[in-house]
């Protein structure tokens, strides 16, 4: 970091600096090969060519010799030396893809989270670029939305350990001299996740306290990672939309949390504080945006075209460029641009890492720790030596990626027959396609029950197509399509072993397709190395070990339902009759399938939980341990959670938090006590005031395999 | 109001003042005669007999006989000869049922349903009761929620001027005087009608401003028109119990609002501080209830068991308790019932009043009102020679008076089948009940099937037995029930003409009736008259006037969906293709059926839409005008709906508020010019700051039959 970016900043003119605070796609400059992926509204920018190539950051760009290209062309003209940042969205992978971010998250295990993101951040920065718009720690409660799948689910502890995760293995340790690292930018800031209805981009409504409680701590885990950037969200935070909100952005994030990082809109976000309501035009659309705290604008040219006149009127202070400018010249430097525009890039190295045996090796594992066994009534794992029918959409299907993947290739992702095929003879593995997605013909159906009619099991590969979720691919019905609930029935009518895998990108509604297997794996979108993984896990080559981390609602009339949830006054009790009570008359208030839940070839018990002491202060700690056994015939992996709740608070507390886990290798037979640290700091929360601080009095200790089996303990806190 | 309260006041021991601080039902006082409705859990509530008789007020108490009965033994043992208050639930009439409340909302005529309350409170107060628990004012959105029957619906404006006309009906001009009006308590104090997924009682997230902007002003509006009483709500407010939430309470409505009147607890909500979470026992809920403002705790006795403690050990101070006690005295003495305990109570009047001939006709007029004609394709209104099948659970069914009507008789309820009966002659008039309400078997689809061959019309009667809405009343799923949807779908196949007749408590996602249905009649439950209403309408001898107060969801999944939502930043417009826009990707953003709608047997034209000036100032207003013509051949009602949009805001906008509304009367051929004026007042909101107050620049006015057929014309407001 050996340039002074304040004497630099001195030296450039109005002009050029608010061009830093444009970004705009590869395709609008001079040595760009190709499109980057559009994800947004595009339209005639108004702005002359010189003002692009001026333009500080670009958006989408990779592949070393193009980003080498346009970094070349740019400061060949550029007059003074400007580097440009290069961000593209590289969410979970570049070219090697790992499962989506929501199966990341059922894997509970931030060591391979990290190094997925280490794995993306190698591919990515070998292929040019400097910046990813990742994590994305949006706490998501309703399956409705799309981009569920690109969040690690619905609890604020595991998404703040999953954000660690991505932004240690994304930046590393030094972000300055390890080039095969990049910048991460969490996202979307704030509260994304809880659009009304489930329809992506729409009003979210909450209390300053409940943000603060639940939507927040992800964001900030992040940034205390040391995380370079922060993207705002489309979303309105309490009625004044996040790309334009001076709360959300000035007073908390940069003066309440102190980050001096660079702040980037979402695609567009500044010019769409118009439709929004809150700016008549693209003028007063700039100036609350910067003002707001947005320093880099994405996709629109509200700053390129109004901030100088705005400066020149006095409605804008300079002042407030200059600070957005120092932000990005100061990220450019740590990333060490000026003395290596080029930093990371390499085409030789993009033929050696990219796609490696070892990256490919690493997204196995992680598509394997990924999936959940939701179901299993003693058919898996399946014996190599059965005769196999393969039937569904996606038992020839490379669309296993999941969306967010732009630089993923399909061809290359291993199927699911492919997988199954390495592993047995082509004899005993018969395949079927059964339905499309959202289609099915008489064909189809006869085809398959005659496939099926040859086998000893049945395995069916159902799912959504990926762009039935993420961004703006939002469903107000979550079960599979009608086509494929058509084939399971079909297909249950043979009463033969039946074991579905579903490719989704949320929590569905499983009724037509849980009750008609005799076992179910969610497998995601497991990525790259979906077929392989999958056949590992079916055939017992690799034990299940994944556990929900957002709950499976009964139906969407549930919506939302999340294991994190308070008591009412008139909680349900065992009398599920009695009217007056907090209940729906059709359906139970639990979800389906909770938060935590998963199933694994072996069994685990757990015994003799003890505490401790009865109580603890804000100067002891108080330990919880259990006994952990694999009480099963196989090896396998537990993760034994541990929650806690507060009985009496000044605001009503969760009837469980998230507070710790271990995740627990275990041979048949062994047992391993597991010890959980209770201090006062983790039964801290945000009271009406506002203030973080813990209540004295009771408190429940709670142990178990997933959200719903727990054993409880009672401490108490003395203060 | 003769008697000096405080010098009252000032004669009672404690024991006394807590005690008039505890409501307790009928069952628990000598001199009853059977059980009011239970509606929340009932336990031995430790209390001795003496403070019983004690207590303040009664709950559920009526008849003349009975109450004054109870008010006499309980004035034998009273040491201070104070008077019990008689309070009870009389929500939409008292013996004579008018339509529910979401009913009433639909008639958008504030003159019946002030009538209605007139009525009520004239035939509950000959019978004894002082107080009702009424208006329910909670704006609702989620059709889920089982009491959105008691609501007048999804919009701020309309539920306040309802909030108003019921007042003003329960209390008169001279409450004092007038011993046949009753005192009115508002509820549900505040937000009850947001519980997170439709599920009673369950916890209501939103920020301060959200709940001022849209929750609070149907509160607001009911105690400006004087209303006597307040009720807490069962749900929390951002965190804190709404019946222990001291900011909602003693800042808001006491302070700021200035209110001094008597505020209830809902039923054992004092209690419920525990099983929410923010009370540790009895004492510690009794302790926040009051220092919360909660005057009369009702249906527990935390205040009767600690509160003496409680000031004894100086945790409370007992000037508290004299505010309560003070202004429950107050009441009374208001109420004039230490001149006469048994105010208004008549066992003469009771024979002569209660479901008198003018009261039954001002139910069936307003039933008439309340139904809204959801489509009709040619085939209403009903010829009188046509053979008619009525076919339905509904067909002859009592069950028609909707959720609280307690005190209303089934039996005396007119059924469909009498009400069209009255009107045309047996042979014509065939009948079969084609299902229950949740079952149906082969030999009623047959016999369903058997009389509709016999007919030239079939007229469905379906719906909700009624206690699949109100408290406690909660479906995931709000279709009709599938035996229902069968009947139809069987019906629908013989290709006769089918009306429908729809009683229910909630807007229905209507996918398999509407279609199948040439013609929809939504009748809600109409009451006593409910028959005799619906062969008016069915038969043309009136004609449907009614207009939705709450959308109809395109499905479950759609919830929540109203009409005065939020553009987004990325809205969806003409090509429903669009990826990135505000969307599902299954169902339209749209409600199946928005609020403003209904049709009537004639058109209605609008025309000539015109501003009498460009801009107004805070100074200035300015009138918009519209000519509305019957462009049909019968004379109708049409209801003229005014919206304004505020186009840039510092907060986000609703994209239509209704401002106004008015309903005009036109013969075959008439026009009328309809006048709104429009003040800078209409266009003030809560802004960040929730100051109250009008942003200068561009709206929108907008006229038309409902909100989602609008003529707009732009006006500026300059400050």
């Amino acid at each position: 970091m050996a340039k002074n970016m304040e004497s630099l900043l001195e030296q450039m003119t109005l002009e050029e600096k608010i061009a830093q605070l444009m970004q705009l796609a590869t395709f609008f400059y001079k040595g760009a090969a190709g499109d980057g992926e559009i994800t947004g509204p595009l339209e005639d920018m108004g702005i002359a060519n010189d003002v692009v190539q001026n333009s500080g950051s670009v958006l989408g760009a990779s592949g070393a010799w193009e980003v080498a290209n346009i970094q070349r062309e740019h400061l060949a003209e550029n007059r003074l030396g400007i580097p440009l940042l290069m961000m593209a969205d590289i969410v979970h992978g570049f070219k090697t893809i790992f499962p989506v971010p929501l199966a990341i998250g059922c894997s509970w295990n931030t060591e391979l989270a990290e190094k997925s993101a280490e794995i993306a951040a190698k591919e990515a920065s070998v292929s040019g670029v400097h910046v990813t718009f990742a994590p994305m720690v949006d706490l998501v409660r309703d399956p409705r939305w799309g981009r569920v799948m690109e969040s690690t689910g619905e609890d604020p502890y595991l998404n703040s350990v999953f954000a660690k995760a991505f932004v240690r293995g994304f930046q590393g340790e030094d972000l300055t001299n390890d080039t095969h690292r990049v910048a991460a930018c969490v996202k979307h800031f704030a509260a994304y996740g809880a659009p009304e209805g489930g329809r992506d981009y729409n009003t979210v409504n909450m209390s300053e306290r409940q943000l603060r409680e639940s939507y927040l701590p992800a964001y900030k885990a992040a940034l205390d990672e040391g995380c370079e950037m922060v993207m705002t969200a489309f979303n309105t935070v309490d009625g004044i939309p996040a790309s334009g909100n001076k709360k959300l952005m000035r007073d908390l994030l940069r003066e309440e949390w102190g980050f001096d990082g660079v702040m980037i809109s979402d695609w567009g976000a500044v010019k769409e504080l118009i439709p929004h309501g809150v700016a008549e035009d693209e003028r007063e659309a700039a100036l609350k945006g910067l003002e707001a705290g947005v320093d880099i604008e994405m996709m629109t040219a509200c700053y390129a075209k109004n901030l100088e006149d705005l400066v020149a009127s006095g409605e804008l202070s300079e002042a407030l460029i200059d600070e957005s400018v120092l932000r990005i010249l100061n990220l450019k430097n740590k990333l060490g641009l000026f003395e290596n525009p080029y930093r990371g890039t390499s085409e030789e190295l993009e033929k050696e890492v990219i796609m490696s045996e070892e990256h490919r090796h690493v997204a196995k594992e992680l598509a394997i720790k990924s999936s959940v066994l939701l179901k299993n009534d003693q058919v898996l794992p399946l014996n190599k030596k059965q005769k196999i029918a393969l039937i569904g959409p996606f038992a020839q299907n490379g669309d296993v990626l999941g969306p967010w993947s732009w630089q993923g290739s399909k061809e290359a992702a291993v199927q699911v027959y492919d997988g199954l095929l390495a592993k047995i003879s082509e004899a005993n593995l018969l395949v079927a396609q059964g339905s499309g997605i959202e289609t099915i013909t008489e064909e189809q159906l006869t085809q398959a029950v005659e496939t099926a009619k040859k086998a000893d099991v049945i395995v069916l590969a159902l799912g959504e197509a990926s762009e039935m979720s993420g961004e703006g691919g939002c469903r107000a019905d979550i079960r599979l399509p009608e086509a494929q609930l058509k084939l399971v029935a079909k297909i249950r009518e043979l009463g033969k072993p039946v074991v579905t895998v579903l490719f989704n990108g949320r929590p569905l509604d499983l009724h037509g397709v849980i009750a008609e297997s005799d076992a179910l794996l969610e497998a995601w979108y497991p990525g790259t190395e979906a077929g392989s993984a999958i056949a590992d896990l079916l055939f017992g080559d690799a034990n299940p070990s994944g556990r929900l981390t957002m709950s499976f609602p009964y139906s969407v009339g549930q919506i939302p339902v999340y294991y994190n949830c308070f008591n009412t006054g008139r909680p349900q009790g065992e009398n599920k009759q009695e009217r007056y009570v907090t209940h729906y008359l059709d359906i139970p208030n639990e979800p389906l399938l909770p938060f935590g839940y998963g199933l694994s070839y072996t069994t685990f018990a757990y015994s003799d939980m003890s505490l401790s002491a009865d109580s603890l202060t804000e100067n002891s700690s108080l330990d919880v341990t259990v006994n952990v056994t694999n009480t099963g015939e196989r090896a396998g992996e537990e993760t034994v959670q541990f929650y806690i709740r507060d009985l009496s608070g000044e605001i009503v507390r969760p009837l469980k938090e998230l507070k710790g886990y271990e995740k627990v290798w275990l041979e048949p037979g062994e047992t391993k006590q597991i010890t959980f640290t209770i201090t006062e700091e983790q039964l801290r929360y945000y009271h009406s005031d506002l203030s973080f601080q813990s209540d004295k009095g009771k408190f429940h200790a709670m142990i178990g395999p997933n959200s719903n089996e727990l054993t409880i303990k009672e401490f108490v806190l003395n203060k």
